[in-house]
């Protein structure tokens, strides 16, 4: 139990999760299915991953996989970058809405983040073929705005529009029905394992080897370790040059898991663990 | 030579690519590396590859991976979506400056496209701290409205500063010096070999087989076909399921490789041949 209480501040009223705001945002959404306590809102993720590196905060939530866009990279960067463990991860459904203080006809200009207006990109053309379409650092910054103005209408959830006194012009306007997206928790120490685990790893693999990564694979395969994920980034020096990030079953504390992590470190440029952590329900 | 100029339109001047706009964008500068005839500029990605489909332009320029950004995703999704072909493939070193009608301390907004902003972070935090950061449809859209402004100064190519007579309140802004970005050329026709080709693929390996990735790697690799790219991109049906975008040294016109696909598009859940192309120099 002990073990429990220390890796799910949703028992302990005074930790601190920082995330994406303003509030209304998908992130706060998941930051409070993360969390019963305290949430500190930050400007971009960046920021929030430097409100946990200056311990404004127990924790972070930020989104790292939409089920339409693919990886938010700036997230899969960060995790490069600094020394951090994820320690959990969140799933939200996103719903988006048409939000407004105007009258549906008096809309002349439609904000909101840019994946969100690329998610209801034929809404737009079908119902707003004159409005002009502008991005905004968030789909609860484009909430706020929208409050503030006669002809800006919002791209931003319910939340948002419950937050900011918005009317809602139209609803589901998202141009597929399926659309979730996936947070990660940011922490500094591993949780125990539970029995259900991933671990994310990032490899580098040598350059000019094309061989490396069917053996790294060859690795896991022989092992019985499945992968779920495997996704290249590049490495910011050359163009063509990649890091992979790979999520694959199990507990680092699994005897398996790491005495492969262990072989495969030995034919690699770089593998960085960047943490075990429960499967998100 | 008859093969080489039916698919190099820098020797035919009437040819019109299509590429992101307004003019003075580095889209544009990607697509005269390309053809030396007329171009035709789009508002956004998929515009630009609507252009192709419905013929108003013959070949369309898009940006498709950075070298610090990774994957330009909507040009991938695209690739899938649609019966495409990958004829050619430019790079073009980014180098962003700040332009201005505004002197350098009356600037109150600094605009850009959120990649372009995303790159020059550090530089805006240490030099212009008080300033508004507000996204931009594209860097020649921001390049634009800076144009019409007396306090916003835009991050974007020097190609720009000229296209919209604005000051350079500053050069070479971006946070790290080594900035390429691939753009792709698509046609309708794949151009023959020249020796020094790629063939860029979409596989869908069957949900819950782990070890099939394993597989098509081991194809390649006992075939001595060389990988230089893999990619994951979400199906978009459902969170986890992926499309894996894979570039082999080599054109599907030789061979060894025309069989190892074959193989392959029977061990898989579906194989899109997207393109053979000159590698760029």
């Amino acid at each position: 139990m002990q073990q429990t209480i220390s890796f799910n501040p949703r028992y302990i009223g005074q930790m601190i999760t920082g995330t994406l705001g303003p509030d209304g945002s998908y992130s706060g959404k998941a930051a409070r299915q993360w969390s019963s306590g305290k949430l500190r809102f930050y400007d971009d993720i960046p920021d929030t991953v430097e409100g946990l590196l200056k311990n404004e905060v127990d924790f972070c939530v930020v989104p790292v996989e939409n089920s339409l866009e693919g990886s938010v990279t700036l997230t899969l960067d960060l995790l490069m970058e600094h020394q951090l463990k994820v320690v959990g991860e969140e799933i939200v459904q996103v719903k988006h809405l048409l939000l407004s203080k105007a009258r549906r006809e008096d809309v002349k200009i439609i904000m909101s983040h840019p994946q969100a207006l690329s998610q209801c990109r034929r809404f737009i053309k079908t119902n707003f073929r004159e409005a002009e379409v502008r991005p905004a650092l968030s789909t609860s910054h484009a909430a706020r705005l929208a409050s503030e103005s006669k002809d800006i209408a919002a791209i931003a959830s319910r939340e948002a529009a419950e937050k900011y006194g918005l009317d809602i012009l139209a609803e589901n306007i998202q141009d597929r029905n399926e659309n979730f997206t996936r947070f990660i928790v940011i922490g500094k120490n591993t949780p125990p394992p539970t029995g259900n685990d991933k671990t994310s790893i990032i490899v580098y693999l040598e350059k000019n080897r094309p061989g490396a990564l069917y053996e790294i694979l060859g690795e896991f395969s022989g092992n019985g370790i499945d992968l779920t994920k495997i996704e290249s980034r590049p490495t910011k020096k050359v163009l063509g040059d990649y890091l992979f990030y790979i999520d694959i079953k199990g507990h680092i504390d699994d005897g398996k898991i790491k005495e492969t992590l262990g072989r495969i470190k030995n034919m690699v440029g770089m593998l960085k663990i960047i943490g075990s952590y429960p499967v998100a329900k």
